[in-house]
């Protein structure tokens, strides 16, 4: 018998912080850093690795600064390798890191494949052999616990399978906590994890772990067939980040586990917050959420227009292979994000007392559906719906009126191009005016609608431009393509996004900034209008 | 003994132009899916799903084309349903459709799940055996090749195998020439493909085929372990694309029957061809191509700087799962897109003699590294990439200079906004002017810089500008974030892409539209500096 009996928990060890860094595009500061771990605290993740501590003092300071927070269920993880050659674990750099992070798990990563051994270290096998077992023995005697990274597992044991074998037995007589298979390179397929996995001498070893990459397009299944056969951890990132085509994705193994094979594991009814972590961490990224991702992507529970509408409604069973709610997502049907007269009264429900019937949810609805067929999208522009909402419950009355605004862009030769932008508002009964010097028209539009503004709120002062986005809704018709802006701004505090379309992208910035800056005034410095308390405005 | 013996190649049945325009932002014109299934036969791909011809006219009318293209490889296949109950296949019309489509083959999709049959179809069980039944005969003699595609297979197995098994009898008996299991829904998991699929009595059946969807992440190893389990022939799309979260990915699943499991198949050697075809089909569809794509991503193969790099290029195998080249991907070093000597040269070599010592070669190096490290990339803006190497290896003047230009951007109160501007350039000794009023400054720009410069070169008249796309590169420095701009633009028959980049919005569109101008002329127009014939400019 195996010693992960089919009733042990499957435990979820995150890496988006450590491995999901190594992806393209995704960078995280130390907060960034901090508030994922927060939400994967919220999600029930057993572990977190957060680094490297060796790497730098940055990576060594949120070992620091995370023993502050007052974490709930999730184990913080120190990620490092094996002793150098020929040196003594206790003495190590590679070893006294893992210590000094002062964590309570930690993780080394080792050789398993020979050849990685010989050409890459460029030491001997036995002594492979025994910096894994000094350092995870010296780790264990500090009291940790040790988790091992077989790097290349799965590429060393086809071969030869021999010194693999000879690395997981070394673990786990320095008495590993657990033994995590890797597939380093991805190039593993499913069922020959099921062998591999099958082969071993489980009952004599320490229990297994799996971490896979997705080269194949297989790291999902791999993690499941790795369950199937024995392994009882697995490893993964949110949105599947990672180096090349990415690690396990979190947010496929997690519904997976829980919604699928019903098996024990902590996150539990938690997977209900997965589309929310999902898109908040992406948003953390800087990266677009991909509306294809399984379970958590905005499309995963789409219906295209008239296509089997009705038995979605009466009989979704049969069109959809479970309830988009159990992963906190929603079932979208037509184009409109946001269909439901029943998340349309939730929405308002933050905002006072509104029942089914009050006349605020059609107003609401309406008013979302014409701004959707127009081309604004407010799933990634929440301040701007903030405002629609605000809008629909008679809840606000603008700051402010345009009268006309003006700018130039020029560049002569190869001198610098320039904008030079003027702009005129009305307030209450008197204009305003702004001016300002910028180098693109958005920049200068911004300076400008500040200039004026500034004197009489001088809170917005306050407010800078973080992000700036712009998409072509309609590039195939090139008469009067519109275009979407998505602008993120600042108080230096919390961030919020809005969004503006129209055919002229100076208008559809106006748009997106007028909304930045009207809505921080009323929502953040006013606070009026909403019951409960922004999540923006802390 | 199953009938698929494991010698029998896996026949590969693409759904792109069916399925994967059901997914969401995908869309393609009559010329864009002729154009998609001339490079699918180039693949070698078995068969190509063309669209329902009963849905409406244009569906039609791409059959009538097709049989006019001179397909080497892929036989077209024609999408319909069994016909409606209580009706004669013979007279139905969607039989009939099929048969006016007059292709090899036929693809008839009906219910297999109980529960369907009852409270969709809302017709009796026995009668949808007989519509399965009469249908796929009723084709049979019209001399049709007939697959059956058995909507919501795995569910309808789960709930009521024994409706699910009669089906598939119903299909054989009426001589379908394949059963394809379809997992409608998409909820199935690698472990429930392979249990059902070894539970059904092959020996019995018509060859098995199956169709995954990937809402639960494994598409891929679902087909994979279905091909395990007997089945030989396999449905999918390019990239992945299909309703939700889309179908199986065949630029996942071809590699993997190829290249890892090395099973007989007809695409074989061609795989090469699999990262151009992904790409092309991408922009055919106007979707940014994925760069975490497994096998075909231009991230598939990346390694950051530094990071094993000296490993990576003395002993691959030892850090790559294969070599990129074998799916016609390229390994990508450090954060170029373009590392190696040996692309370079071969890029060179398109435009004349060159050899690897050849000053050309590491001038271009240069050249591209310093944009690269500006944020110019050339993956999608290859007309901007040919005038580099123009630049590099001195056959390129520029047409004109640019001595200044001046845009006013306006609105006043609720008219619509505009933007007025003028241009001064010279060409040889003399300057040239160019006005125009627009909506946006970009569109103005375009328009002023054609006014002045039809005049002089006529055949700029026929490019025009089709897409437009935009983004920050370093968001989180606010004071002068870079913002990149691509161009598509058209003569009508082909497009090109071209890069700006800048802190000014309109000064970055200003390179890539002159770009746009420059590569035209050059590449097309003059025809000069190029040994071979751009694929821009037949």
């Amino acid at each position: 018998m195996s010693r992960s009996s089919s009733s042990s928990p499957v435990v979820f060890y995150d890496t988006t912080l450590r491995d999901g860094m190594q992806g393209i595009e995704i960078n995280f500061t130390l907060d960034d850093k901090l508030a994922i771990a927060r939400m994967l605290d919220e999600l029930r993740i057993d572990y977190i690795e957060g680094g490297f501590p060796l790497a730098n003092e940055l990576e060594a300071e949120f070992f620091r600064r995370i023993q502050r927070e007052k974490l709930q269920h999730s184990r913080i993880v120190a990620f490092g390798s094996t002793r150098r050659p020929g040196h003594r674990a206790a003495s190590d750099p590679h070893i006294t890191a893992l210590i000094e992070a002062e964590t309570p798990t930690v993780i080394v990563v080792g050789k398993s494949w020979s050849e990685h051994v010989t050409s890459v270290l460029g030491t001997s096998l036995e002594e492979n052999l025994e910096m894994i077992h000094d350092s995870i023995y010296t780790l264990k005697q500090a009291g940790r616990e040790v988790f091992f990274d077989l790097e290349h597992f799965f590429d060393g044991y086809k071969h030869d399978p021999g010194y693999a074998l000879k690395a997981l037995e070394a673990g786990t007589q320095a008495g590993a906590d657990c033994l995590v298979l890797c597939d380093t390179n991805g190039g593993t397929l499913p069922h020959e994890v099921r062998r591999i996995i099958g082969e071993l001498p489980q009952d004599t070893l320490a229990p297994l772990g799996g971490h896979f990459h997705n080269d194949c397009g297989t790291a999902v299944a791999n993690s499941l067939d790795a369950i199937l056969a024995g392994a009882r951890h697995v490893q993964g990132t949110i949105n599947g980040w990672g180096e090349r085509c990415g690690n396990a994705n979190l947010c496929g193994l997690i519904p997976n586990v829980q919604l699928k094979l019903g098996l024990p594991n902590s996150v539990g009814d938690r997977v209900s917050e997965l589309t929310t972590v999902s898109r908040f961490i992406a948003a953390q990224a800087n990266i677009i959420p991909d509306k294809r991702q399984p379970f958590v992507g905005s499309a995963a529970f789409s219906h295209k227009a008239g296509q089997h509408a009705d038995v979605v409604q009466k009989a979704p069973h049969l069109m959809e292979h479970m309830d988009a709610g159990e992963v906190g997502n929603e079932r979208q049907i037509l184009l409109s994000a946001l269909a439901g007269k029943g998340t349309i009264l939730a929405k308002l429900q933050e905002y006072g007392n509104f029942s089914k019937n009050s006349p605020e949810v059609a107003c609401l609805l309406d008013l979302l559906k014409k701004k959707e067929a127009a081309g604004y999208e407010y799933e990634a522009a929440e301040a701007s719906f903030d405002l629609i909402i605000r809008q629909a419950i008679g809840s606000y009355t603008p700051l402010f009126g345009l009268k006309n605004y003006h700018l130039e862009s020029f560049k002569a030769g190869d001198t610098a191009s320039k904008t030079v932008g003027r702009i005129f508002l009305n307030l209450e009964e008197h204009d305003i005016m702004g001016a300002a010097v910028g180098i693109g028209p958005v920049e200068t539009l911004d300076h400008a609608l500040r200039d004026a503004l500034t004197p009489h709120f001088p809170e917005l002062a306050a407010v800078e431009l973080v992000d700036y986005r712009v998409r072509v809704l309609n590039p195939e018709s090139h008469a009067a393509a519109k275009v979407r802006v998505f602008i993120t701004s600042t108080n230096g505090e919390d961030n919020w996004n809005t969004v503006g379309v129209h055919e002229n992208i100076v208008e559809a910035s106006y748009q997106a900034l007028v909304d930045s800056l009207e809505y921080y005034y009323n929502a953040c410095v006013l606070g009026r209008g909403r019951a409960t308390t922004s999540p923006f405005c802390r």
